[in-house]
Parts: structure tokens; sequence; C-alpha cells
């Protein structure tokens, strides 16, 4: 982040300090630190934002009437009861002048979110996929999901600013999915560029595990810290680091992939404990019995769990197993990055508490650090609120931007 | 970082921006920029000073004066035949006003490097250590050798601004030995605290393979990549990580230590090559029975690898199965950050290219992605010259605060 773009968090910049004087710039540098005032800190008057800002009343109001005619600032309802007088106008940030979608899709389920500019939920959706189905087939059901999500919450295709899915697999800088093996057919196709026909706005394309990380830092166990894993656990455990409180993407977007090495043993987790491979049918029991026909669906590892949480001596067994095939993978992330905490979430964690339980018991002694691990409080959302926050920045880059003309947006 | 900080990098803030105004702030904004200025752009002239940093003649010409009563400007000599007349008066940083000492302790040897503040060496001195002495024997072989260091280099220890040390393990945040397996007594020892008495600046300390990281990044192979991880081979196989340029150490000093997971296989790497319980003698061969004897001292390491550079089909075997062992763990770490580049640097090293080009057969086709792997152009000294950097880091932070007052130092 540059200086300059830095310096808008804190409040508009002089003529002399950090842009050479370039007036355009400048106009910039106050229209996207008052807007930014706006967003962070609520409904304000001029005075106030002034203030706060650090410019002049005349320049405020202009910067204001600006962002008025924009359509991202709008005058705010008086307050009831503020005293005697006219009030002073309030101004407020129009969060409804735009929206991002967030597409989570995976091998057997499309999930949709969508937010206002402020990220307050605004509709959703969510719908079957056919396992086995093609990647055409696969996104003209994603197509339609989206469709009806936008109709339903009566937002047009034109309010939205940014999309976002996320899926499993390793995702190139350009929106190939390079690596899956969860998703047949998924390997190589563009999903930027696929879902990039449906809409006028930017689309970006990320790993469900990259996303689940960033929703956790929004919105869940990691607010307040900086270096984080998220272990998103399913069918195949996937893993994202935060360092810094940023998203690692690495060079070729394939950070977190660690479970790739066959001696960590994640790949196919519940995959191999629901067919017997790992545990065989002794150990698992009457839970596993009853769905082993069913082969390695998702939805059976769930209906596995829910079983472990039921609390049959069967089923901890199982949750055991899970948590020691997960642990060594966990533990070699853990011990690359020593990160502040481990947040463990995903379709699995519906076993909630006994399975968290059993990492922490399996995963520190294979640890040099005391590192914290804790369940995830976003349930199955975690994706899809990712996707959105990925939107949301890239619509704030676009806000936030001050090299180009602001009224380009 | 702040906004303040940030903004040194480009030149003098104006009253109104960004510190509220406060004249003292103001003064060591405008100091620093200047300094920096110098330092990183080389001799110049007020004039030319002025204008890079945008404050006025007469401003620049106090700060120059109060930066030359601190010690940290001189009037340079003048440039000959620059024209006709009187020539410009040009000033340069004094380079020379303090020292940073970097110090590499392991199990059988110190190794110190001297430099300016600008990072040019001064002077060095290396001396062997008893791998079987008590920590305080050892420290005191270390002081010993800070002595001749720096009466070799005729600079008194007032003029070491900071010194920095790099051993192997874990070193926590207030500079104990959290973990180290590698020398002998070494852990529960405040590195930081014993070390300190020697001198009244700030001592940091750091793990060795962090230390190489940083080197590599300053001046080795590593000087374009943002994220790198940096494998220090030795006796035991180190690893430390740049993430976006920076060092990353992790919550508690621990990241890196993916080695310790024993699947993967880098704890006593080359002991346990050349005590032949990985290889076995019939591998080894000849070049592991001449030393077979001397058990896993670091030098029979380096001895077996100069006989695997002579070529032998027995040598290339020790190399190859070196390779084999080391390989799991670097891809894991390759797989956790999906890094730009590999740089592989230490001790071990010496079989240069022969392993480097083993290790790339056998660890790219365990990544996902096509991760460049390079060697280490700093030879033995990667440590040492990290170990440097760290205090010219400490250094730069006390130089360029703005947060006291300038005359602190």
């Amino acid at each position: 982040m540059s200086s300059v773009r830095r310096s808008l968090s804190r409040g508009a910049v002089s003529e002399h300090s950090l842009h050479g004087g370039d007036p355009s710039v400048l106009r910039r540098l106050n229209s996207a630190a008052t807007l930014r005032a706006l967003r962070d800190g609520g409904e304000s008057t001029l005075t106030e934002l002034a203030r706060q800002v650090g410019l002049s009343r005349p320049t405020t109001e202009g910067v204001l009437g600006e962002l008025t005619e924009r359509g991202l600032v709008a005058e705010a309802p008086p307050r009831p009861g503020a005293g005697l007088g006219r009030p002073a106008r309030r101004y407020r940030f129009r969060a409804e002048a735009g929206y991002a979608l967030g597409i989570e899709i995976d091998a057997h389920r499309v999930r949709l979110l969508l937010t206002d500019l402020a990220g307050e939920a605004a509709g959703g959706h969510r719908a079957d996929l056919a396992v086995d189905g093609s990647p055409a087939e696969r996104l003209a059901a994603v197509r339609a999901a989206v469709k009806t999500c936008l109709a339903d919450a009566r937002v047009d295709r034109p309010s939205l600013w940014a999309v976002a899915a996320g899926t499993p697999g390793v995702i190139a800088p350009d929106g190939t999915v390079a690596f899956c093996t969860v998703v047949p057919g998924w390997e190589g196709v563009n999903l930027a560029r696929e879902l990039g026909r449906s809409f006028s706005c930017p689309v970006l394309v990320e790993n469900d595990a990259n996303l689940a990380a960033l929703a956790e830092r929004w919105r869940g166990a990691a607010r307040e810290a900086d270096d984080v894993v998220c272990v998103h656990a399913g069918l195949h455990t996937g893993m994202g680091a935060l360092i810094g409180g940023r998203l690692h993407r690495g060079r070729w977007g394939a950070a977190g992939e660690i479970g790739m090495l066959p001696e960590l043993g994640l790949r196919d987790t519940t995959a191999a404990l629901i067919t017997g491979t790992e545990v065989g049918p002794e150990a698992a029991g009457a839970v596993l019995a009853g769905i082993a026909e069913a082969g390695p669906a998702l939805d059976d590892a769930e209906r596995l769990l829910d079983a472990a949480g039921w609390g049959g001596a069967e089923a901890r067994t199982v949750v055991e197993r899970l948590a020691a095939r997960m642990a060594r993978g966990i533990a070699a992330m853990a011990l690359a990055l020593d990160p502040e905490m481990i947040v463990v979430g995903g379709p699995l964690i519906r076993a909630g508490d006994l399975l968290v339980a059993e990492l922490r018991r399996q995963v520190r002694p294979l640890c040099l650090s005391p590192v914290r691990i804790e369940a995830s409080e976003l349930g199955d959302e975690s994706v899809g609120l990712g996707a959105v926050r990925l939107a949301l920045d890239r619509i704030d880059e676009d806000l936030f931007r001050v090299d180009r003309s602001a009224g380009d947006r």
C-alpha cells in the first residue's frame, strides 16, 4: 500500500506533502477521505466531517456535493428531539448504492450470499449440484441460482459492483482452477472468465479455504488476530493462512496446500473414513455401517459427525480417527507459520467441540508453540461470507483509488 | 507501520497533514527525511537535498546543522574539476558514526562480522568452540572473540550501535533459546541477556535460518523476491521465511520449524547420513567409510560433501540420499507458503550445484507450483550477514523514529 493510499485512513492531506501538488489528485484524496469517514464513522454533520477529515467547511461541502451526485452519499433523516431550532443537516454513506455477491461452489452445492456495500445481508440462495455433472452443467446451475438470488432480493444485475466465487482447489492468478481433486472435471476451467460472462462487474475467484480465512478475520474467531491458519474441514481438508492480517495466497495461489504431501494424510480425509479404508468397520462400528453403501459424499460425512455428536462410543472413535488423520497436516502448517491461532471450520465442524477438542489434544504435542485452536462460529457460511469480503475489498479498491478520475465509478 | 513512519521514505510532510501540527514532530520528520535522503541517495548539495526532501533551503540548512552536530552528517570533500568558481558544498551521511556487529554461534564455531552504518565490512573474526562446552564456556569464548574482533578493527565498544546474534533453535521473543537440539545445553539460556552484559547498545537474538533469510533478501539470491523460503542446510536443516519482503518469525519465534515433524525427516539430516543409519555403508561406500569413526560433527558433513563434489559414484549416492532426506520437509514448506523461490544455503551448500540440482529433481514433483530452487551465493557468511542486517534495521528504527526526541541518540 502506498503512502498516499495509507494516508486515506487518517484524513485528507495538504498540498505540499505527498502528491506533488496535483490538484486533481488532491480532490480525489479529499473525496476518498470524506467518503471513508462517512462510511466507517456513520452519519455526520458537515461540521463534524470537516473537523474529522481536516478540511475547511466549504471544501467539505463541495466534496459532499460531488459524492451525492455520484450516488454515494445522501442526506440522512433529521434526528427527532435534537434540540431547539432547525437541526444541522446530517449525511450518510449510501450502502445501498451497490451490492457484493459471494458464491460458494463445491462438488454438490452452490451457496450465494448478497450484501450491500456495508456488508449487510441483502439476500441469499442455495441449490444442489449434481456431483457427477459436467463443468458446463455446473456453471449453468450456478447461473440459475444467481438469477433466483437476485430476483428474490429485487437487486438488478447492474447494481452488482463485484462478485467473488470460492471453490476447492488451487486457483491460478487468472482465475483458472489449476488443481482440484474434489470437484469432478473442474481442473482447467477458467472460472473467472466463465462466471464473468454473466456480469458486467469484476469477478474474482479464490480457493474456498482462503475465503473461509478472510471470513474468520472479518466476522469470525480471528477478528483480533493477524497471523492465523484456518482449517476448512470437509471431504478434503483445506487450509488458508492470514499473515499480517492479509490473506497469503502464494506465488501461484497454492499456499496452504500442505495436505498434498501423502505423509500428512489430509487428502480425502472423510472419504477414507467413510469407506472404511482408514479405520475399518470394527472401529467405526454401527455409525459407519448405516451409511457405508452411500459412498464418500459430503452429506454422509456430515451425518457421520452429527452421529458422533450424539455421543456413542463408536462415534467418538470415528471423530478421534478423523482428528488423527488431520492432526499432522495441521501441525505441519502450525510449525511452518507459528500462527497466533488456528480456526477450524467447514462442514465437518458440525461435529463442533468434539472434533476441535480432539484436534487440540492431538495437534499440540506435535508443535513447538502452545498454539491456540478454536472452533469457527460461522458455520456453513464462512466461504460465502469470505467471498463477499473479497468482493467488498475489490469495491473499496475502486472507491478509494486516487490514481484515476474519481468519476469512473 | 504507521502512516507517519511510512511517509519518511517519500519526503518531508507539511504541517497540516499527518501529525496534527506538533512542531517537534515536524522537526523530527524533516530531520529523518533529510538523513534518509543523504544515506540512500549519496552525497548531495544543499539545493539538491532541499528539492529532494521538499523543504525550503533555510529549513534544510537548519536540519543539516543539527544532523552535523549529532555526528550523522559531514561535509564531503569538494569534487575536483566541477566547473568554474567555488563549487557548492556537498554533504554526506557519516556511515562511520557507528557500527553493527553480527554474531553467529553454533555448536562448534563462532563467527563475527562488523560493519559500519552503511553495511560496509569493517572487520570480522572466527573462533572454534568446544562442541561439549557448557553454555558459560561457550559465552566466554564468544566474548573473547568479540574483544579480538573489535581490537583488530580498532572499533571501541561505545561505537557499537546494535548487536545481533544468530543461533540454531527456536528463540523466544525475550531472546531465550526456547528449543534447541543442535547446541548442547543451549536450551533455556537467555542469550539476549547474557550477551547484553557485554554491550551498552541493544542486543538482538534470532534463529540462524531466519537470519540467513534476511541476508539472502539483502545481498543474496532473494534480492528481488518478496516471498521466499530459505533452507539453511547443516547438521540439522533449518528454514526461514520472508513474506511480503519481511522476516516471518511467528507468534513464538518458531516459524519454519516444520522439520520437527518426524514424518518430514529434517532432524539430524547429516548425522543420520554420516553414521550410516540412513543409507547404510553399502550406499555411502568409500566416502563414508573414511570418516565414519569421527561421528556426526559438522566438519565431517562438509568433508563428506566436498568429497561428493569430486564426483565419485558413491559420493553422488550420498548427495542423492541427503536430498531425499531434505526433500519432503522443503516441499512441505513450499506447499504451505507457495513462495516465489527457495534459496538453499548453509554449510552443506559447499556441495553446491550437485545438492541443489538433486533437490530440484526431488522437491518439484512433490509441489503443486513450478517452484524456483536456487543455491545461495553467500557461502558460510549468510547467518553473520543476516545478523548485521537485523542490527542495522534496529539502528534504522532508532535513527528514523519520530515519536521521541531526535536527540536521544
